[in-house]
């Protein structure tokens, strides 16, 4: 966790409370020590007094004797916190799950690594899977039975879990191949009753699970409180971080006008209210954000948009920055997050026609409203596709984060020209060096997802992430691949580069360049309104397969405008995908080639949808792609003999409009190696 | 229809009966009445005789007194039949169809063009919309009330429509636009009872029309007799066409081999039986073929498969050909399509599951077996898949009929080159052409389709169908499109070639050329399995995006082994497709152009699914396409300029493969104009 330096030593409560009310801040110790249990349960942010603005005061202004004794107490309290802290160990902390169960009269558990809003990154207190078993990767479920268990995890884990589970605790399982649901249908005692947090599961799993269960002569039961929580001794808080507006000359919209917008569009369905369950829905519709979870820029909320434009926003007030509340408008009523159940028990009694959408509403929600009396109406989340469609100053935004991004960039790349041919960088190193570029520029609001930084083989590893056990050195001969994004206030961004250290191989050059040229035919492409992603995504391949290779990852994801670096719907992948491309949306264009044991290569820019310029006999409107990204491509990997001239004029022109963009803002070095490195190419 | 020369009078039917018993055959004048009035609602097929071996013995053998006199009985009574024979013209039609509905205490009822097989191509019998209307389109429905009445038509047929309906008899809609469903919601009176016939509609549209029917407040009702029927007073009788084994030297797989297969397949499931609705299907299982409707070269049966790899074959027994009987084996037991409903009964008496395809059961079939208590499960008819993967013995086939239809096309296309310039030859005389090229040629049965020729403005007409009264001269300046196919015992064939009359314009070859490299761009891509053809389709489709045009319609369809040039499971489209490609799959790779009001662009060849030889380095085993269709593309019509040097390398090579392939088998003249015609290009 990142530290203020001039660290001094906690002198007491009695102390603090002195102090507090000297400088007129109205709070008891108790209520602090809440607070700051929350702030502690939350990433660090770039600031790590930011959190002081929750007293009602901005930080500047407080007496440097306060603001020491309050890092002190954050920094003395989060020395017993968190997910790796203190306890037994998997086995015993298995063994303490199986007695609660015991006690509650449960034949087992289903462990999800999952939070309330099936969110991408959890808050700290939602890493149960992680805390039980020691796995922390990013997507599995664990399934405890009395005299059984299984831990489920993707290919990108099968090494992993094996390394992070004690042996013979869980059997290991396959996630996609190996669904967790038939192990229950096939282990689970009849007669079991099988428990559940219906707080981390969607309706559609419920209905999955409780057949499965119902197959095995079992049954499905609800918990109202989770025992992994029960026996979670020093279990994080609900995490507190400031939430503060996101100003119009980001967003573009004025909140009120979104929130007209979308009733309008539920009230036309003829639905009385929507259930909104994805904080970054509730972020974009309200105009603002937080850090409760890393990389992504949200406040962990729900909300209830009315058909009347009016939205009751669930949330802990303690979060909110002085001025929030009329940011919000009286169109906004703050709700206290526990009173959610009673809020869905209103719309029940009422019998209105409520919208949920089953892709990420809890199960939890979907009974209550339906026990309540409820007509449930599923459909898709309803901020979700103008979330999607940037409007222009959002696109505005994007490009200056790009431009900003583009600069940290160049250093880095720079640097690591100089620096990469002594062997002696380290992936950790790199990575850590391009944060520090990233930081020194504007409007930085930290990493928009864990870099990956893949030297040599460790670069065909799809979703590698270093660990100082992995670690490799960046090494004259191989390929180095670093895939990276920052979060800032007017844009999320998201590259990756493959860089060849010394001399590549024909080989690394011949896939290479059929990467880039799977790259160049998506950024160039115009296509028909109408058109979805999975229709493109052929064309980023085509090369690839003509040398009997492809890449198992989808081409392209949605991106979110200071939000999500992952958000939907659109996206371009070899999997149907029912959603249009429509202007505005921003997507991710990375097609890849792994090399087992080798190297890996991807390259990624992130597109723009836009409106095509009128063409001379067209007979319809057709829309392209904007590229945004502005970084350059390595030359020393592309074989211009296997590009057509059209690739190799986009290539040149691609690397005139990066100079152009980039250069004033690098130093003499920097810029020397930029020139360099987009240097025009002939075929 | 077409008539043996040399015609005779019919002399009546004791001298006819005369004849029957000097020849040995015992059938009665009366029974031999229906069985000729079955052979007259059946299409005519290539030899007019052919019918007579239901009669028992060989045509050839029987007396010429006889045969003439079969031939007389069989004219006489055809000359009062027909769809569009006699009658009422549809004012009075419809007000008869009225009348009864009256008579049945019915508001309205539901007039699909479809059979009880959702066919294609339907028997004359099932004609009724075409009979009621007048409309002859190969889509739509009307909805007749007893004050109100629209016909839904698609986009190819809105000025065909107002042609042929007498004006203000129906409103006009459009089948996709303005879904039929929405209009009953909107049009039937409340309390109105709304009838159709579960023989001729989909469970699916059932489910959505009683939905439709309930908005309104009145009530969709099966009828047990069809009420246009009872109005039709010379209705067609069901077809009657011979019921031929086809030989395992073109199939490559016994039928008991197939049905043990599919059996096996639908117990692994859990099912005890499928019911078979797809003529094609069975036609596929038993290794049989018939002429019961127009293109498409199979007996109207239904069939249960019983998880013993047993059949219930339910046929009229007067169809089938001496022999068949021993042909089909004793796996198979011939029922009497009268009992198909005592046997669902029996399968729901049992309780079994039986799985029937949403897609073509019709409703009848799912009503009545869920009313006796059978578990019916929805799944895709067994057959579809295994169908669609030809064997080596039918691609080997396929090859074999595509040789002989291109020389056919190249025949044609000489002919044609010799002919158009001079203005005079019009688009009814080149189809009739091209069919007697077609005939002259081994193993032809007939014309895959109604052969689309389309001279100048009429090309673009997407599925024109030439008339009299639509008919244009093929004049200099323009383009020709003419698309057309062969059923041949080994193998069905369709193939679209456009040819410039004359001088073409430079946007007619920017154009066309953008099609063939659309065309190029499939035929030649490589692809893992698992990909489908929703997936490729973009490839045929991106040079004219570039241009900001495309097409309308599909790029590829699925193609049977003399069976339907139309079938599935796979396609080459926009829509979502999840089957994926499989070796042994035929589709069409047919991209186009259409500018309306001047002229139309299409490339088809047939292709087929084939495993990619091993490459170098490749990662994966990949497939590719090999293409079938051997007819040369107008190389005026190419503009060298726009293609790549692989482009031009595969127009080259595609033509030396037309060239060896055709060439000894086409006469001096016809042979100079295919080495001129298929002379290598430069860039």
């Amino acid at each position: 966790m990142g530290m203020a330096t001039g660290r001094t030593a906690y002198r007491g409560d009695d102390a603090l409370a002195g102090l507090l009310s000297s400088a007129g801040i109205r709070i008891t110790v108790e209520d602090l020590r809440g607070l700051v249990a929350g702030v502690n349960a939350a990433p660090p942010g770039q600031d790590p007094d930011g959190w002081m603005i929750l007293l009602g005061a901005d930080p500047a202004t407080l007496p440097d004797t306060l603001r020491a004794q309050l890092r002190a107490l954050k920094d003395d309290m989060a020395a017993g916190d968190g997910v790796g802290g203190g306890g037994p160990d998997p086995v015993g902390r298995i063994a303490a799950l199986r007695a609660e169960l015991d006690r509650r009269g449960l034949a087992g558990f289903v462990v999800p690594r999952a939070d309330e809003h099936q969110g991408e990154y959890l808050p700290a207190r939602a890493e149960r899977l992680a805390w039980l078993t020691g796995f922390t990767g990013s997507a599995g479920v664990a399934v405890v039975l009395r005299d059984a268990g299984a831990i489920f995890v993707d290919g990108r884990y099968t090494l992993q879990v094996r390394q992070q589970l004690p042996a013979g605790l869980l059997e290991y399982r396959h996630l996609v191949d190996e669904p967790h649901v038939d192990w229950i249908a096939a282990n689970l005692p009849a007669g079991g009753r099988l428990g559940y947090d219906p707080w981390l599961h969607t309706v559609g799993w419920v209905e999955r699970a409780r057949q499965a269960a119902a197959k095995a002569g079992g049954e499905l039961v609800p918990v109202t409180d989770n025992p992994v929580d029960a026996i979670w001794g020093d279990q994080p808080s609900a995490p507190i971080a400031p939430v503060v507006p996101h100003d119009v000359r980001f967003a573009g919209r004025g909140a009120e006008d979104k929130m007209r917008d979308v009733a309008a569009a539920i009230a036309r369905d003829g639905v009385a209210a929507a259930v909104l369950n994805q904080p970054d829905s509730i972020a974009w519709l309200l105009n603002i954000r937080g850090t409760d979870v890393p990389h992504t820029p949200l406040p962990l909320s729900f909300a209830v948009l009315h058909a009347d434009a009016h939205v009751d926003l669930f949330v802990d007030r303690r979060k909110l920055v002085p001025g929030l509340e009329s940011h919000l408008g009286n169109r906004v009523s703050l709700r206290d997050p526990a009173g959610l159940g009673d809020a869905l028990d209103g719309l029940g009694r009422e019998g209105r026609k409520v919208l949920v959408d089953p892709a990420s509403a809890t199960a939890w929600t979907v009974e209550r409203l339906s026990a309540a009396g409820a007509q449930v109406v599923r459909g898709t989340d309803p901020c979700v596709l103008p979330k999607a469609r940037k409007n222009e100053v959002e696109l505005e935004g994007t490009r200056a984060a790009h431009r900003r991004d583009a600069v940290a960039m160049a250093r880095f790349l720079a640097w690591l020209a100089r620096e990469a041919p002594s062997g002696r960088i380290g992936e950790i190193g790199a990575a850590e060096r391009l944060h520090a570029f990233r930081s020194a520029g504007e409007r930085f609001r930290g990493d928009s997802f864990v870099t990956i930084s893949g030297a040599g083989p460790n670069g065909a590893v799809v979703h590698y992430h270093v660990t100082p056990a992995t670690e490799r050195r960046i090494e004259p001969g191989t390929l180095y691949l670093i895939d990276s994004g920052g979060q800032y206030d007017d844009g999320t961004t998201d590259v990756t580069r493959t860089v060849a250290v010394g001399q590549p191989t024909p080989d690394m050059r011949d896939r290479f360049t059929r990467v880039l040229k799977g790259h160049i035919a998506l950024a160039t492409v115009r296509f028909p309104r109408g058109t979805t992603g999975s229709q493109l995504d052929v064309l980023a391949r085509q090369y690839l397969w003509q040398a009997g290779l492809d890449f198992d990852h989808g081409t392209g994801h949605g991106v979110g405008s200071y939000l999500g670096v992952h958000e939907g719907p659109q996206r371009i992948s070899k999997v149907p995908n029912a959603v249009a491309l429509e202007p505005g949306m921003i997507l991710s264009n990375e097609p890849g080639y792994y090399e087992t044991g080798a190297y890996g290569i991807r390259i990624e820019n992130l597109i723009a949808v836009e409106p095509c310029a009128e063409l001379p006999g067209a007979g319809r409107p057709m829309l392209s792609f904007e590229t945004l990204t502005l970084v350059p491509i390595d030359l020393a990997l592309v074989e211009p003999g296997l590009m057509t001239a059209g690739e190799i004029a986009w290539l040149n022109a691609y690397h005139a409009r990066v100079r152009e963009a980039v250069l004033p803002d690098l130093d003499r070095e920097a810029a020397d190696w930029l020139t360099a490195a987009t240097a025009p190419i002939v075929a």
